[in-house]
């Protein structure tokens, strides 16, 4: 099925990054959500808030246990989130004396939330080292092309000479400081959620700071120090980074398309895109296609900032909302940078106008 | 894949509309721009554009072709559109002395946009009968409990007592409208695309308007009298009216969420959503999810605005992003009139108040 | 104070309308509200539901009570709404014993709505009126120019020739599509609002369809034959209408923008924009503002279906939240139509490119 | 003119903050623009780009000019920009030889720019102010009341209790992040924009460097270190973050709305807001504006995000586009904070809720 072009089998290399859609398959989700419940039965064995034994039955049944799809399918209907109907399945490798160790003093977001971490810690990185990619093409480009004069433009209107490198360092500068803050912003979606039902971990006691603790470390994330139930900043703040990312290269998109104008002809593209019409054509399609996805994710990010109203210690409406669209936003984001390094791939030549700026 | 919450295997019966994503696949898809060519190549040999042999070896092309997805997303990548390699892999079943027969006249974007229509108006009836079919058991429920005293509320405060059928008459009632205009709506997206290259039809002469009109009527459309090529005002209107559906129902799902508080208690649903830690609590999840369905189209809806600034003949990014946002919209629309009928389907009492509010 | 730009001392002429944004005057909304209140006191005295002697009184307080901003300034802050300071202003000048038949029956959201309706009647006649007149300059465009041969241009490249007349067609006809819907879509927020506490005019007994229909009939609106306190799609249908406007107009902008491309030059401008660094440069100043009005109209939209979800039976939240965004979605609306008349008069040719487009 | 709510007579102290709407008037801004001439012709004066007696002579004319506010809105509709009349009139007091002394090597983006800058951080002084007033008054109802327990809500259904300390603190924590988060933001809009016609600051040669050095210092601003006419993510960073405030409070505000509602009267509220027809109620208003101020953001930030593309140079279409949104959203951030601080001051009770929960 494919109702989103992001993941559409002949639109995806167009408008989609296949690595990073992987992220948000249900099975990276499923194993991710296994991975906290094992984590979660190991230090709770460890903090002796469950048995040892409790523990070794529940690694046997997370190794075990049929998963059914179908079964997740129709009593997340129901439930409105997936987990109690896995650990229903889970629970069928596990004797009845261990089921209530299972999952203890956790909550279906705490395990979601978490699943989301994990998967976002990974696609940050294959969007880091794209990012990166990009911006040594840039700066690849820069040394090739940067001293070249080009009409410097301003209002669409021809304005004075500027030295390519100017124009360049108008794309690479936002990229260059995006890159910098990533290092801040992945911190924020990088957050261990274990706070149990109604965000005070309750039921385990005295033991909940040290459990929390150890069970961020065992998953390679950060400890939140409490509830981020509510709080949804951190993926409103990925969000942003999002957004900001593709409506910087929407900008570098923007003006290829601008530069590659019959008329105008400042750029050289080899392997534009046909048309069924008019085979002759050379269509600027990567600079289109980085347009609309930089429009297509400030059209997001306002859903996600319209889910931080979050009201009580959760928001069924809200939560729901952002899994219709932060996975969405990330796919996106990622395969505007992808797709412009295709695009300045394509490159062949941006023509030194000295002489005609001159005149 | 599943970037999409909408078409996700354990999200959709949550979010999505299985039978109305079914429009949005590759499948329906290429069936429906297949079905394109044949009846141009039927119209045009009719008219005399193309030969009737042409016309017999293109429906021999047609019915032959090896369809290669894989070549399609490659091609797709490059050309910004998937027509030029899709008539590519049906001329390879074609004499090259037909080739100029095939798509004759046409453009990518007839065929794509045609397609669209054709799945739309498929999705429409889909859509229609399920609104139908909600407008009813609003009725019902009016039959039932209509006459029941409940407490009106504004501004989040008890206000005066008022019969419950004049709550349910503000759901029911603007679905009633939306149902009644839907009609016209629906034939907005109803609308054939045909207009050659640049939106002129530049290759038919005087058979234009004529290949055009029989065109429509053979594909069961209407005849835009003209291109639509930059005037996406029908799909607008489309994406208007899904998100005032959804709007509309979401008002529904916030006031059963507002009654089913627990000392509220103005509802009772049965067969609420569980939860992992506190298996005893009954969520109105489908209450909930009309309320992220509504936003989520009330965000996307802007999303298509934006693509209204579509400049010249044709413009890349605005088309584009269309693909992104018009399919979730409608499964979107679709999904939150089913989950509105299988909310109302656990309404097992609305009690009378009549002694509470006469207090 | 101008937080607006819309309204602001030297952006007003760039991005506003000046009588259309006299219509969002206070001057101009407490004449309507009190005229409001005047035809329902006729309208209830000649009813039966109050006596000819409070109608009296009622008509001389309406005559003569001090209007005092600041106070309705520090009530509203309080109460959400202007109305029961305003009444409690006007019954400084009724003798007590009428104080009751003022406003009878009615609630703060039947006379605040009211008043938007009376206003946006008036706004849409100068709106169409500008329409009409857009149309009439882009047919004397055609007229003049029409059979000109420009370069049609696809994905932003040369693709084909085409008359002018093609071009200026896909700039008119969403046009004129949209005047001719108007008049559907001006009469839904042409309706009264009157409907008590909570909806059911409970207090007017029998009376209250005869009182509704007559008091529509005395302001000139439409009877909504109940209430729309919560079914805010005659709103929203206006504000997409407002936003197809623009964005349509905004095509329209980014046409000519592109069109005056220096080393295009498929248009000639008068009068464009200076520069303070540059004096020769001649901005196409307008062209640009068309998309600036259209992208914030676009964004403005998503707020208008947001507001949708208005529980029970009347959302504080839903219902403010439309006060800051259907005026400016009005103004912007307005001015689009207005700043795009002011560009068709700078254009002073559209060359004949024959020659060029057939090399 | 009343076209913003923001700023209207009688709603703008429920929905504005007149203090920060003052840095968005006529008078501040062009204040704040005469500042950067003077400030420019001195640095400029020192480092030997400009005579000394054209210094001077330029002081007087700043101190002695003419404002014709007329003036500048008429051209401000040809131009798109207000400076070059604005220069236009102080020349009027500037000796012929002296002219091109003025403003030498900055264009109308600079000083636009730099005047935004400049009120920005004026008004984020005052909004952090409120914003750490409104977190001390969090924490003093936490010491009074913070040890009550109160029943937390899962998915809009009770499921544990919670200390109200819990809640409170899901209120607080975002804000106090907020805050810490402030000293960046801040900074990204305290800039000098200083860049000349194309952002290569061309005329200045080798002083230009020092000469934005020093301006910078001179005006109190960071100094950018080059160009930032096409990137606007300081902008959009500070958008965000006013989004995410009122977003944040906007949480705060909707469960004091839930905890209002009659059955579960979880809060007592003083002062509440009075109705025309029901004189008895007391509706939680300035819970529901901080609801409305919250999805007035969350729409207006993705505005912000699509004027990322930024075409070329300069975009007109973009840049205006910020002017439309970005004061709005300074003074909606604004106001939900002060009104956060009014309906805190309103809360007379949060009782214990022990024998309750226990039951």
């Amino acid at each position: 099925m494919t109702v989103s072009a992001l993941d559409h089998p002949y639109l995806k290399d167009l408008l989609g990054h296949d690595e990073v859609a992987t992220f948000f398959s249900v099975e990276e989700d499923i194993t991710a959500m296994i991975a906290f419940e094992r984590a979660l039965a190991k230090v709770e064995a460890e903090e002796g808030v469950i048995s040892t034994d409790a523990r070794d039955a529940i690694f046997q049944a997370l190794d075990n246990y049929s998963l059914d799809i179908t079964g997740l399918r129709v009593a997340t209907a129901r439930d409105g989130v997936v987990v109690p109907e896995l650990l229903r399945q889970v629970k069928e490798k596990l004797a009845l004396k261990f089921h209530s160790a299972l999952h203890f003093g956790a909550t279906s977001q705490d395990i979601i939330d978490t699943s989301l971490s994990l998967r976002l810690c990974r696609a940050s990185k294959v969007i880091e080292t794209d990012l990166t990619g990009l911006i040594e093409d840039l700066e690849q480009l820069s040394r090739k092309f940067g001293d070249h004069q080009i009409i410097g433009r301003t209002r669409m209107q021809r304005a004075l000479p500027i030295p390519l490198k100017h124009r360049l360092d108008s794309w690479s500068n936002p990229l260059k400081e995006l890159l910098s803050q990533f290092t801040v912003v992945r911190k924020k979606v990088s957050v261990l959620q274990f706070a149990g039902a109604v965000g005070t971990l309750e039921n385990l006691g005295e033991s909940a700071e040290q459990v929390r603790a150890k069970l961020a470390a065992e998953l390679n994330l950060l400890d939140s120090k409490g509830s981020w139930h509510t709080n949804r900043r951190g993926l409103v703040s990925f969000a942003n980074w999002l957004s900001e990312l593709s409506g910087s290269i929407g900008k570098l998109g923007q003006d290829v398309i601008q530069m590659s104008i019959n008329e105008v002809h400042e750029v050289y593209l080899n392997g534009g895109g046909g048309s069924s019409a008019m085979p002759h054509k050379q269509n600027p399609v990567r600079g289109e296609v980085l347009v609309s996805l930089a429009r297509f994710n400030a059209m997001n990010v306002s859903g996600m900032h319209q889910a931080l109203v979050h009201e009580n210690e959760r928001s069924g409406s809200s939560w729901t909302l952002e899994w219709m669209i932060l996975p969405q936003m990330v796919v996106a984001g990622a395969a505007s940078v992808r797709r412009a390094r295709e695009l300045l791939s394509q490159i062949e030549d941006i023509p030194d106008m000295t002489e005609i700026v001159s005149e």
